[in-house]
């Protein structure tokens, strides 16, 4: 045994079993996860290269084709979150000196931003105030006058609450010969969206979200021309760890022998089978409907108690999270630190340009439940009387 | 409900159970999950800006320092496999142009010179024969050729069974003025390293081995002078997901408040947090302690089976993965496949340049037993009878 001996003691705090407190969770996401997925998640290994593991994954690649409604091949799951994800779509595709245009409504606009920007690409951003949504007409001006390689707009807005209409960008962008880059992170399940059918060239999502997976995975598909874009780049992406090619041949999309790649996270893709299996039974349709319907429920006991909806047209509203206008008076912090001492449930305030404007309610798969609206509206009735309207 | 109606069906494949067979994990990892963190892991959500999991990422910070050896403030956990933190690492500190030196005798010096180039480096390798390890001089030479910013270096070669003599390399980097950077992946809780008395700049290390956490995050530590150079860089970093600035606030080891950066795995930090915690129970000396022994004694029985160890230099050996000179005559194939198909035992052969040149069986903790060493001796020793000498 060679070198100096210990000095860094063992920590004393981790003689402590792990504490981990009872939650429902109403934010944004993550979301509470069904018996049958932490169950899956908690099974014992197998390796990440072994037969029974390709097959789950080909399991996984056939459950998001559903839920994306698409039959590009290439079609996998990132080992990361739904931000990794992004990176993902923007890595794979842009170069440095290419265009990309930002469709920014929110932070995750912000983020595509930014991510392409630190890839050296020319960042255009055409900006809406968060709340509102981009129309047709938006986006052919920003197509035409940048003349982008990418496209990148949100489908569920999370931090505003918005649900941007899908129908016709694609076929705009590709008049324009630009790629449709879409984040359905926080609406996949909960709103309609249709990959093929809409033309969009790469659609990603988040496990922690409809699906109610722990998260640490995230759905991808690429267009036949996003994976011709991305496996003809004239320089390698900068990540080895999301480089399409490799990613592509380890998920068994380019016909040839799947190669050891990284070491998957094994256990999260047998929670993500299982919450896709979930979904396929459940039906897209049921479950897009289930969201709508208890989403209005929701909004129709907010108003009930005074409170009113951040986003005005009710065609725009996203089925998965709900954002509330701060109710005037009240300190956002109050209300949320109030429901989660008094009654253990999560909702949240804004995050990046929607803070201290709104609060979210999110309600998302197995956690969007009549019984759940009942519980979260009974403690924001108790939060309106007992927080403090002098306080700001 | 907008749009076009469903045209991919829910797969049929998903109306079946979730297939998860069991196995004896001998290979180079993952290895088995004990209970302990199977349960962890399959425990109910919290959000990932709770301070119960801010809590639980503290604690980690604290095991992993102990691992570790270290006191860097600037230590936590990625949210991806082992590849990723080595992502993380030369992502942070390697600029455009910055001459990185790799030393390579098996596969992960290969990696990390491609993921290098990626980064516009001016990559330089120093090449060993895998079971080969570096000296002290051929590390002076390649500094004192190259003068490199960064030297990449592993500490256990798992696809050659290498364990890298670290005494004073951090030491004659500093003169050089370059930092050490270590892959601990495959030899951490396996053999001794001592982050802050070998001068190690950046070590990581993968959940997925000694510490029996399923695979998905990776523990990584940064010495104040790699901190510095990562966080005083002319460019960003190409990741906002492994941006160590953003990390360093999630992780609160910069003094300031914590922010939203992307969705943490949070049960796979459950179970890390368990994982550590097992290992600072068990002691990290009494954990070298029984890696070395088990190795020994596995060593023996595969002599006394005839079998040749691939690594020449006994001290050189890794005591976490122990490679075999495949046996003349025989297909290393056919005797993998004989052991997963008759005994559910996973013992695997070489990697990029070891493939076709060793078996190779992994001893990681709980997977770490003489009841598990004497398993795989009896099933090799069955597969050396059954399988045919004659097939090559």
């Amino acid at each position: 045994m060679s070198g100096p001996s210990l000095w860094v003691p063992p920590p004393t705090v981790l003689q402590q079993p792990l504490a981990v407190p009872d939650r429902l969770l109403l934010g944004p996401g993550p979301s509470n996860v069904p018996p049958r997925i932490l169950a899956a998640g908690g099974r014992q290994l197998i390796s990440h290269v072994h037969k029974e593991m390709f097959q789950i994954m080909d399991e996984i690649k056939l459950g998001i084709q559903y839920a994306f409604q698409t039959q590009n091949p290439l079609t996998l799951a990132i080992s990361g979150s739904g931000h990794c994800a992004m990176e993902a779509a923007l890595m794979n595709t842009v170069e440095r000196g290419d265009v990309v245009l930002v469709a920014v409504n929110g932070i995750w606009g912000e983020r595509a931003a930014d991510i392409s920007e630190r890839l050296g690409a020319d960042v255009q951003q055409m900006v809406k105030s968060p709340g509102e949504y981009f129309t047709l007409k938006d986006i052919e001006q920003g197509l035409a006058q940048h003349k982008p390689v990418v496209l990148f707009i949100t489908h569920g807005e999370s931090s505003s609450g918005v649900l941007q209409p899908l129908d016709g960008i694609g076929e705009l962008c590709h008049r324009y010969g630009c790629l449709l880059l879409v984040d359905s992170v926080a609406s996949l399940g909960g709103a309609p969206v249709f990959m093929d059918q809409q033309e969009i060239d790469i659609l990603y999502s988040g496990s922690q979200k409809v699906l109610n997976v722990p998260p640490g995975t995230a759905p991808i598909s690429f267009s036949e021309t996003a994976r011709k874009k991305s496996l003809n780049r004239k320089t390698k992406p900068p990540s080895f760890y999301l480089d399409l090619g490799w990613l592509a041949n380890y998920w068994g999309c380019d016909g040839k022998p799947r190669m050891y790649h990284h070491t998957a996270p094994v256990n999260n893709f047998f929670s993500l089978r299982e919450g896709l299996a979930i979904l396929a039974e459940q039906g897209l349709e049921n479950s897009w409907k289930l969201h709508k319907e208890n989403c209005l429920y929701l909004h129709e006991g907010l108003q009930k108690l005074g409170l009113k909806l951040f986003v005005k047209e009710e065609a725009a509203r996203l089925p998965t999270v709900t954002t509330i206008v701060v109710p005037e008076g009240y300190d956002w912090k109050e209300i949320t630190e109030f429901l989660m001492n008094k009654y253990a449930i999560e909702i949240t305030g804004g995050l990046g340009p929607s803070v201290g404007k709104v609060l979210r309610i999110g309600l998302m798969g197995y956690n969007s439940t009549k019984f759940n609206i009942n519980r979260v509206l009974h403690a924001l009735k108790d939060a309106l009387q007992h927080c403090h309207k002098s306080k700001i």
